[in-house]
């Protein structure tokens, strides 16, 4: 049997159990110039979310198709010359076991890593990060970078690879626990607890020279209070918006725009990691270099079992989560 | 006797004759490094008002000083030796018949063209749109230009160079009669009266292919309406924030950022002229031989007597003039 989560129905303000629906059907045949391939690992994102808002850079779910997500998996059976059983191949089919794919839509994995670095540190997660913050953000050393979201997948990447380039790095997160995590296992200069009140003020105390590279995964009060904060010809890295994901109503955007983009001559620029792709075998090598000598911890929170998915991706809203949120099939 | 507009109070809501109280005073004479100089013409812009509001680029307006302001002016004593009497200068020595001025602070025009064409078109005004519209906008031949307060000083020179550039050009700009002239005066391919209502469909209407490059000098709706109308890697020249500056408070700012500008890949960057000045020379030949050629029109609005400055500087956030406000001192 295959099992699979469907996108059930549109969201009214948060996700909740019921936008899922549990399915069981019959795994399908691979066509001429498909593979069959057998879920391994899920990749769980705030993207998810947003795809469920209506068009973004792809189209909106449509309620009762297979809930899309991130995979990596194993091929079983292939009918295309490329791939044969057992490679590793990495792919949006979705929240399903089994699922046969296009050949073209498909990506072998070469690179020799655990799974669950495959399915985030060393793929799309790492990969936005790095390019994002090097190409976009263009970090030079000494410069003060903030990430927000900084516990979260990209966010602990963000700070790592800053650190590499010789930045101060502070970071925005949900309650005093992850944002002393944040310090302390993952060398950030400071962490900032969002939830806590006062964000502006404290993060004024935690870049005393001011703002050059804001990584903004989250958009909300924390880009507000950012780009106040700014240097003259401080780049903005919009990677994700995940404060007005999960919610009824996205609130209004930041006042500061176009005011303080102006005056301080700021550069805000959005990217998609596939925009870079052309780069993405020398990328991938570097942070698999890093990985393997210790210089970036790969953080990675797997839990067990398709049937949790549904779980998983509320508790990534919920912010329980700290670095990559993956699902183990 | 030496007339002066001094800047009176931070106005609550729009600028009004209190905002300003006239004065006279003795003719300064000027110190060592320092040129006397008379001032002939005034350039009214949109940052006038900005000053007022606080901290911008320059620090904000002080109740009691000269009203800020650039001006053209002519060195009647020098006691510098880069100038001399006769000399014709540019600066911002404000509001007032004459000012003594440090040499470092004036810049000398050696430019022959009439002093209306040196107060904008062939200065700040023409700079800004030249700078701006090429070296951040960077259009391709055949993009779509979006360019907001068209009629106003800089754009009217954003939509020229803009149809030099081999664009398709569009602008807004408050009421039809001024649309009107943008398309037939000044060869704007499409306008759209902002004051209309309905300003997405209509910008929906004169964009069928989207919008490539959008040249903001306003925020607000306009602003709203083009995020969500880019095309995919668009940019958007962040020149001004006119819609928000005459206010008693701020409108929020674009629900679209960052949501739309990750989605889209849309780079926004805010720049002040003065950054671009080590190429000011070529920029500045380069828009005077379009006017003298006539691919270009200079369009200025001139004001006489210095007494009639508030009343002016009132006027162009009524949306009275076109082109380049000035007042002939």
């Amino acid at each position: 049997m295959n099992r699979q989560w469907l996108y059930a129905k549109q969201p009214q303000g948060k996700i909740g159990p019921d936008t899922f629906q549990w399915t069981e059907t019959a795994i399908p045949e691979p066509r001429d110039g498909e593979a069959l391939v057998r879920t391994r690992m899920l990749s769980l994102d705030p993207a998810n979310r947003a795809w469920m808002m209506g068009k973004t850079y792809r189209d909106a779910l449509e309620p009762g198709q297979v809930m899309s997500g991130f995979a990596i998996g194993e091929v079983v059976d292939s009918k295309t010359g490329g791939l044969k059983a057992g490679d590793i191949v990495e792919g949006d089919w979705g929240w399903q076991d089994y699922a046969a794919m296009p050949a073209r839509r498909l990506t072998r994995r070469t690179t020799k890593a655990p799974l669950e670095l495959l399915i985030g540190p060393l793929s799309v997660t790492g990969l936005t990060a790095y390019f994002g913050l090097l190409n976009i953000g263009q970090p030079k050393p000494g410069d003060t970078v903030l990430v927000s979201a900084a516990a979260g997948a990209v966010g602990t990447m963000v700070g790592q690879i800053a650190k590499l380039a010789g930045c101060r790095v502070v970071g925005t997160a949900g309650g005093q626990d992850k944002c002393d995590w944040l310090v302390r296992k993952l060398g950030f200069d400071a962490a900032v607890d969002y939830k806590a009140g006062g964000v502006f003020r404290a993060l004024r105390a935690a870049c005393p020279d001011g703002i050059d590279v804001y990584f903004d995964n989250t958009g909300g009060p924390v880009l507000e209070a950012a780009l106040s904060l700014m240097n003259l010809r401080g780049r903005i890295v919009c990677c994700g918006n995940v404060s007005q994901y999960d919610v009824e109503k996205p609130a209004p955007g930041p006042m500061a725009v176009p005011g303080l983009v102006v005056t301080k001559r700021l550069r805000m620029e959005g990217f998609i990691v596939m925009d870079f792709y052309d780069q993405r075998a020398e990328a991938e090598a570097k942070l698999a270099r890093w990985v393997e000598e210790g210089k970036i911890k790969a953080i990675v929170d797997v839990v067990d079992g398709l049937d949790k998915a549904p779980q998983a991706l509320i508790g990534l809203f919920e912010g329980r989560n700290k670095g990559k949120m993956a699902v183990r099939v």
